[in-house]
């Protein structure tokens, strides 16, 4: 029976730990365990100066890579290593180590839903920054709530946060804030890789922002395989298409039926990022009589500014109606990640009288850094009228 | 500016579903893809008799394996094969895709925390059972609650199960179940794995289980490393032994200061499953003042029958005086895990006049199966007294 129980721990313990030892007790000068690496592992590293150290252990593969970094060097103790030639730029990077071919997560990493699929994260610390950070302040819940969808015919769920102290006082209502993700992620990115928890726990405790829900749902409602026949991009503009639909058919009722918030459009926003800004305007530009705050965050839509008479049932026609509806039209992008497209549309609409806020993430590309930001500048700013 | 954008989508969903194609159209008979197969993922596969079919492209590895499976076999076209040769048992079994010796998560799969780092489950479905899955009853939630740990110095979480209603009613308090993993699982695995969420859904709507709050942390509190000198298993007794001081002077104060629970021992229970068992034995055991409801499962402790008068400072020396304070004390275990060991410590108890409810789950070993199971019999006994 003993040797039962040592089977189990040398199996599920034992085995894994050393397979995938990566102690080697010199590390660096200076280096850091990159934050989402599970207990005991101690790479990928990050350098003081952003540089970042990659070891795998692969003593049987030909050829392994780290994704958007390059191949790694065989060391002779099995490990592979490879250290980025530049600093890499603050904030948080997807990647995957690639053995033989085979992307796959990290071993020794926390997995991140990005890129159509589990992959891994390394973050580049932001010196003197804390806004998404952990801090001593009442935190609220980010909570996994399950709902039958008659449109999908399937269980789903989405993640709902709750600010500190919503379930002190169960007379009190709040605004809510639908917020998607981007192709390729799905309902946990928000809360793992974007921390919007700690961002709205630190907005909401320096009382920059109102207490607000914040539902984070999965917009991957088709999944995108192209037909026979089809090309990608006329597959592309199939894939997500029914997500207004569920968005205000089964999600919205199904949050207003089981969590405490106002129901009116003027508690009601949307934001998301890259295709879910794209989603965002989609559903909120033709249905403005149910939300009264918009963000696009590197948002995939472009308004056509030659029609905007017609475009989205003409919500654009009469500048002063939709002034006098919609409080805040955000539109955020990273500096790095071709910002003129953002500025045009939101100068274009500026010039047809509509108002907007521009924001510019400065030095950031299209991640998750510039996302977090964006919603740093953009929660501020809603439920305020 | 268009190009731009191709490139993103390229780059992110295109490239990998491409590396990742999976789809044939044609499938084995009678096979369905795995429940925790990602969207649009066709493998793994379980057939109408458990046999499980593996599908992983690799044309450039020299060797994949299924780990417990077994070797693949390379295809024409860059795939690799596995069949099982014999059906698995039903529930939920761990596995990794090894490549060419690195033992990884499949990219096809949902990452559980298991084997001490993010693994893949395939999920044998069980004919005609459902008391673990999502039905039409209201759902409780499963929220990440953070705190800051003094013990640690860290940031730490745990995992909530709060009732269906449990924020309607500002006034009700609930009993509270605190709930560990096993050795190499962490705090979501419950959630995950063994799907508590719904296990207490399904129980409390059909009026069998009391309305209760369920905490779930990380037990990991230590990095199992052996020191220099140090064998494994003096290893092993260090690991997770600080976990009754964290539990008892951070994890419950948190808990009663920031949910509605109820604070007396009458409430409290503690349950766990293989070390997580062990835990709750040493934790409970040592303070009995605090927990009225004891659960092992699979539990890894082993309470020295010859010793009882000693043992846990004497806790069993007087019978009548445990069975008033405790008023279930359960010891489940699966068939095939040499189930000897658990009955022996149960009769062991009752012939000491130790009341304790003895449970042994038919055909299934140190797996989670056994544990759904175990928090099926063990959540309706408690807090009914």
């Amino acid at each position: 029976m003993k040797n039962t129980l040592k089977f189990i721990f040398i199996s599920l313990v034992l085995l894994p730990l050393v397979s995938n030892a990566q102690q080697t007790g010199v590390y660096p000068p200076g280096t850091q365990p990159n934050e989402h690496n599970i207990n005991g592992a101690d790479y990928p590293r990050i350098g003081e100066d952003g540089k970042t150290y990659f070891r795998i252990y692969a003593p049987d593969a030909k050829k392994v890579e780290i994704s958007f970094r390059g191949e790694m060097t065989k060391e002779a103790d099995g490990f592979w290593t490879l250290v980025s030639k530049e600093p890499e730029v603050v904030g948080f990077h997807y990647y995957q180590v690639i053995i033989d071919g085979v992307g796959t997560a990290d071993p020794n990493g926390k997995p991140f839903f990005g890129m159509g699929k589990w992959v891994s994260g390394i973050e580049i610390p932001e010196k003197g920054v804390d806004y998404y950070k952990a801090k001593n302040v009442p935190h609220g819940l980010v909570s996994e709530s399950w709902y039958y969808s008659d449109i999908r015919n399937e269980w789903r769920h989405c993640f709902v946060y709750t600010p500190a102290g919503y379930d002190k006082d169960s007379g009190k209502k709040y605004p809510v804030l639908y917020l998607q993700h981007g192709m390729g992620e799905n309902e946990t990115s928000w809360a793992n890789q974007g921390k919007m928890n700690f961002i709205m726990d630190n907005l909401i405790a320096e009382g920059k922002a109102v207490p607000m829900v914040v539902v984070m749902d999965n917009g991957n409602i088709e999944v995108f395989k192209p037909e026979p026949g089809e090309t990608p991009d006329q597959a592309r503009m199939k894939f997500g298409a029914d997500f207004s639909s569920i968005l205000i058919n089964e999600i919205i009722p199904h949050v207003e039926s089981n969590f405490r918030v106002l129901t009116d459009r003027e508690n009601r926003a949307m934001a998301g990022l890259s295709w879910g800004g794209l989603q965002t305007f989609n559903t909120t530009l033709n249905n403005i009589d149910k939300f009264a705050y918009i963000g696009g965050f590197s948002g995939a839509g472009q308004i056509p500014l030659d029609k905007l008479d017609t475009v989205y049932g003409g919500v654009f026609k009469d500048s002063k109606a939709f002034n006098d509806k919609v409080h805040v039209f955000f539109i955020g992008i990273g500096s790095e990640e071709h910002p003129e497209r953002a500025k045009g549309l939101s100068d274009g609409l500026k010039a047809a009288g509509i108002n907007n806020v521009y924001y510019e993430s400065p030095g950031t590309a299209h991640e998750f850094l510039t996302w977090r930001r964006c919603l740093n500048e953009f929660a501020p700013m809603i439920f305020k009228k």
